[in-house]
């Protein structure tokens, strides 16, 4: 039994200042004052708040593609998500040799045992056709709740398969996320830059406008509405991809959407650092401008955005991105971020922006519960729900930095950022396994159901 | 010689009550008083609106797909034009074995010898490569100024096609229009009816909903800008697709657009006719509603359309279009509206909307001339401009109707609508070839170089 | 008993083409078909729309004003109003000697014996003090269920008279309505308008353009809103009106709105015409644009507004008008209207717009006879409703013309414009009144409880 | 003279690392390097940004009102604003016995010999009449260049005598500002409020809300255009008054427009305080919510407003404000701020929202030199102007207090809050004033001509 004293727990609809008491693995009672139960472990809460534990609905660990291999695998990467008080991950799994069912399973495998928070799979859907189709509810059935396709990228489907494939989820009521960006445009804008022998890494946004991810959410929502169903954006970067939310919105069709904390501090002067640090960067889409910074924070605090991902993809800066430093179309993209994803949405939305930490707590921990299927046994400090809490110490300002980062990749994005506010605690399940900021035992995380 | 008295001219900026005098083929005079030439034909316009002979920017005469031959060849086709009070048209010319030349000298040759009013051609681009990329600058020096891509149909190009072909096509000047409708989505939704044996005519707007055209009008832009060329929609049928022009033209993207006149005076109940008359309607996009048909109206009088064409692709009822009654997807589509276009447009334009005569003309005869490059040659009384006139007795009201159409086809989409103003005379280069409403000479209509 | 036979009947959710029976003065059947009672009257009505009875909810007959007085009294303006259509109409009542109470029973007075059509009268505030406050439930008691405040002329309330009116009015449940244009704007403008000697009727509509009318409504609805309360906006007459009555529900405001036929069909070109006759077309707000005309009938199309009104207020050309013609400030404003209204709105919404006659319907019957108080004792085809019926012969086509019109006043607005669509029966509670455009028999209207 | 070595200078451009060097009263030379004249005081500006000397545009020193006199005078309150690194204030002041030019007289008299920084005047009118009308050019003459009106407080002008100000002050070209609030519906509101008893603090903000403001932004923009005169719209507190200022930007009408700190770091939640220290924000217009804050920032990261003001206008807490806090409409209103001002906007603007030093300096310093005719005097680092400097620290980190304020308040509203970047040197024409945060000298501010 745990018990966390005086914290300011953060409801879902209120701040209570009270205690918090974990039997087993659950969350058996919340109150202003609850006595200590005989042999409980204490935790003093006091000026923290406590929040359900965080829930990153986007990461990419131990992932290959045509470029490279991620830096982080699911144990440093899992790693790396609890100590920044992220309990939950979603995965991204990929199909094996054209089967959803088999690309589970084998993500399954590589994530058993390995994982120091609690996990589950999006599927994504790199080809359409009648196998796939097939698959769908069988995957849903062993666990996936959600299916992600492109609209960019050499595995990208097409309008219609996306189609096909949104009817084929349909009965399932899975969600189905997308990678907005027209990959047909960035592919003619990159021949255009190789043409021109422009390839340093300043090209790289120059061949993703906001314009490309903007025209790709309005015809992704059109898929979904033609199929009256609902769809889910992720990663939205850019002011002109917010206001076609909005409009698609107005026209009555459902949309959700995601943003990411590197699009919210970080932007597009990155590209041009000297040294080459421009390749730190390079992820899609692309860091924006500073005003799209601001509507998306504008964006934030109204209400629109759904939830936030780290979009977690991590290379190495010196082995793997700085190499092709001299053409930015090899660079392979993406970013770490699993461990700072909390702690930097919590400094923008919560003391910058003044968002309210019940709002906040949405975004991260009830809002992708809800929209994944895990609600009310994640994303919720409720009698009943996991014992799962994250406790942020709201008076510790500290400097973000690759020195006490996590992540195998060699830097971290939000290097020098000072941050106020820290991860101090974290419990999984009922087990304490992150105490003052470091990781105490190595719990195992479990394949969420 | 041809002297006009005492009209309403429809000059560029201004109505002037006057004279107008043609010598050869040119004009050479305009005046509120011109004494009359020994010899000059004297043509008494009182209470008619004289406006530079109308250009019509969309027809199909003569054209073979895949499930018909239109009703109307470049003779009755262009016969109903220059009744209609069209001395100018521009028909789509398309590739023959793959080749733009070839494509371009076959439909001159069919034109050769046909045709009533003068003409030119859009050039259809149904698949782009290098081979097609190479005779688009052959085919600009032969004559075309424009271009059509189309988004849907089986012929329709990818984006990467689309991009591909405003590159090829931007160091020619030339304009590039698109039929604006996903392709993709029209034959999910289409599949789906099938599936579903709905395939009565009341289908067919069911599968292209105004979304449909919103959604590519969009995409077709967003390449456009990324190439940053002006590019140019047809048919615009809709308020969603208005919408997005002018989102677009906000976002900085040039965009210019054309509507049809069934667009502003037919709606989609007629595809709920009994006796299988919705038939008749079917065509891409397809009628809307009448909130689309205000929208549409609105933006004419607000200045955001530059053309009006008639998209004229005429079909037989009887013999074409009724044979597949039972399943809209094999109907062809396309209407007649050759003839009809310049007078609709001018009783729901100027009559009902109040436009003025001044605006009307600029978007059935000034705006396409400077589009297609045929101006000041065609679309403007101007001195040194061709002697193409086209007067319009504003009382006279009469009812549209097959008995008195010259289209080939067996019926008009305007059968029954009254209208108040009707084309008197027509005079193409000098030339007086429509007398009260009557063909007076085969004088033979030329290519515009 | 009268019996109306094949009627396409105008319901509230559809026509129905059937037979209707009124015994006494209530309808009593509504049916495909009804047998004939013995002794009925039958009135064919096939081809014909039969409409609930017509309301006019803004008429001002017997009008005094610091001009003139208006050429209509109740006698001569309810006989146009019946022979337009109109079965009930909405009259402006003023205080008398600063009492509400005096100066309803001033009006009932004047109306009692000499009307047409049905009545009711809406009571104008044009002060605001404890005795208004105190008689505000006393004439709603008596019957009123509107009032009208003014943000224009002499008489216009200050902003914090028109809360306190509101507030006054609020417990009561009756509807405020304002004139909405800034009567400061106009003064200063006029003022500068005479300091230039710039005073002929060309310079009436640039001392009231649209933003002094959507200041208003954006002032009057804040107001409102502050009160919690709906307002009602008669007469919008500009895009710029549209568009803050538009933003204004956006934020949750609620508010109502009328618009008026002049606004539809008249344009700002009228203030031009020679001998002085714009001086007929001076009322306020002015005639707009067409891009106004437009953008009103958009909005009607799409439902913005819930009622067309006459704002009938009619003086005579040569006599009262014409004699200001060097001074448009002391030009008495307003035009006759109470006839045309119903048949100019039908033919502009119902054979231009192609709205349905439902919709039309409850713009001209429904809605005024809810936001007044009357439903469904008037406004519907309803069992147990008053019969009141107006049947439009919709093959009809005819020209609008003083000559055949029944104000006092000696010119219409309308003249020389065609409509197709006819009033030829009306019926009042059960009497039948015109037929075939004439008036029968001197039914008396009553004082609508 | 003096030289300032190696600082980030803020460019009207650009960012330039270099020297800086001042003779006399102006500044002479601006290069990469600048060799250090003989006698040259020397400034290490290393690690800080060298600005022009910031501008604040909205001070009331050395007031009284109905309620009380303002805590800080010309010498404290200038004390105050130069410690902030503002080397110019423009100060309203009232006229005196109806007079303006009596009024700019006594205001000059009250500053002279007691500001440490430069300073100009606002010239309130509080009454419209001709003895105004023909004193406006006389204070223009004298050195006034901007007026201010009010649509709010017992003072406040009627929309006639707006337009009457706007059209005396046009001939002069001045600036015509506005505070921007519905006086009579406040007025409403807090009777309404006195009624009920709710007259504790949390009820201000309750009496004027975001609409109240809109309206009168709309309201006074329309007069201004109605004259075709731009005008300036002071302390815009809310998302719906920007929204308002661009759709009056939209149809054409030139607005200027200011914000200020307490809008951009504080919010409504201060009026629920405990304690009664709600009383300390009272202000007008008030504190709003988070959104509103979010819209404010990003609509300053996008270019929407012109300049940032203090609207220091100090009342003591214990003193002046907590006795009547029992009665907030006897509170009186306003809060010190001209010695944070720039700081607090430097850390929300740059810091939080990554705004470049060059925008941010626009809005401090270069705009309001601009607006109100000072420029190029004042407002930029060019040769010839004043060396007026404002030199801030980067990296110093400090919590914003009343120990360390200048202000004669016993309170600021800024206090606890922590921001990066210090005042560190400030130089008035060429006299080095403050040094490391403090006072050097009593160098005598100036009026500017």
């Amino acid at each position: 039994m745990i018990i966390i004293q005086q914290g300011d727990l953060v409801l879902t609809d209120r701040i209570l200042t009270g205690d918090l008491l974990i039997d087993g693995d659950k969350i058996v009672a919340i109150d202003e004052h609850i006595s200590v139960p005989e042999g409980a472990e204490v935790i003093n809460a006091k000026g923290c708040y406590v929040f359900p534990g965080f829930i990153d609905p986007h990461t990419h660990f131990q992932m290959t593609n045509a470029l490279a291999s991620t830096a982080d695998d699911f144990d440093s990467g899992t790693k790396a998500a609890i100590l920044g008080g992220t309990t939950s991950i979603i995965n991204f799994a990929s199909p094996e040799e054209g089967s959803l069912c088999k690309g589970l399973e084998v993500h399954k495998e590589r994530a058993a045992g390995h994982c120091s928070c609690d996990y589950k799979f999006h599927m994504e859907l790199v080809e359409m056709n009648e196998d796939v189709a097939r698959e769908i509810p069988q995957v849903v059935e062993a666990g996936v709740s959600s299916f992600k396709v492109y609209l960019a990228y050499g595995f990208r489907l097409t309008d219609r398969e996306i189609y096909d494939a949104i009817e084929a989820i349909k009965p399932t009521g899975a969600l189905v996320g997308a990678h907005c960006e027209n990959g047909d445009l960035i592919d003619a804008l990159v021949a255009d830059k190789r043409k021109r022998g422009e390839l340093d890494v300043s090209n790289h946004p120059l061949t993703r406008p906001a314009m490309i991810e903007s025209e790709a959410i309005k015809r992704f929502s059109t898929i979904g509405a033609a199929l009256e169903y609902p769809v889910h954006i992720v990663h939205v970067s850019s002011k002109e991809g917010i206001e076609e939310v909005i409009r698609e919105r107005d026209l009555g069709h459902k949309v959700t959407c995601e943003t990411c904390p590197q699009y919210l501090v970080l932007d597009e002067s990155r590209y041009n650092l000297p040294d080459f640090e421009g390749v730190k960067y390079v992820m899609s889409p692309p860091l924006r401008t500073i005003q799209d910074q601001m509507a998306l924070k504008d964006a934030l605090v109204n209400g629109l955005f759904q939830t936030i991902g780290s979009d977690h993809c991590s290379f190495t800066f010196n082995d793997q991105k700085l190499k092709s430093r001299h053409d930015f179309t090899r660079i392979p993209g993406g970013i770490p971020g699993a461990e700072e994803r909390g702690i930097v949405a919590y400094d923008v939305l919560v003391n910058q922006c003044n968002m309210s930490a019940v709002d906040f707590m949405k975004l991260v921990s009830e809002n992708p519960a809800k929209l994944y299927g895990m609600y009310p046994k994640k994303g919720t400090l409720s009698i009943g729900s996991d014992g799962d809490i994250t406790i942020v110490d709201k008076r510790i300002e500290h400097v973000l930095s690759k020195e006490s980062a996590h992540t195998k990749a060699d830097y971290i994005p939000y290097e020098g950022i000072s941050v106020t506010g820290k991860v101090r605690d974290v419990i999984l399940r009922g087990h304490h396994v992150v105490q003052d900021g470091s990781l105490l035992e190595s719990y195992l995380g479990e394949c969420i159901p």
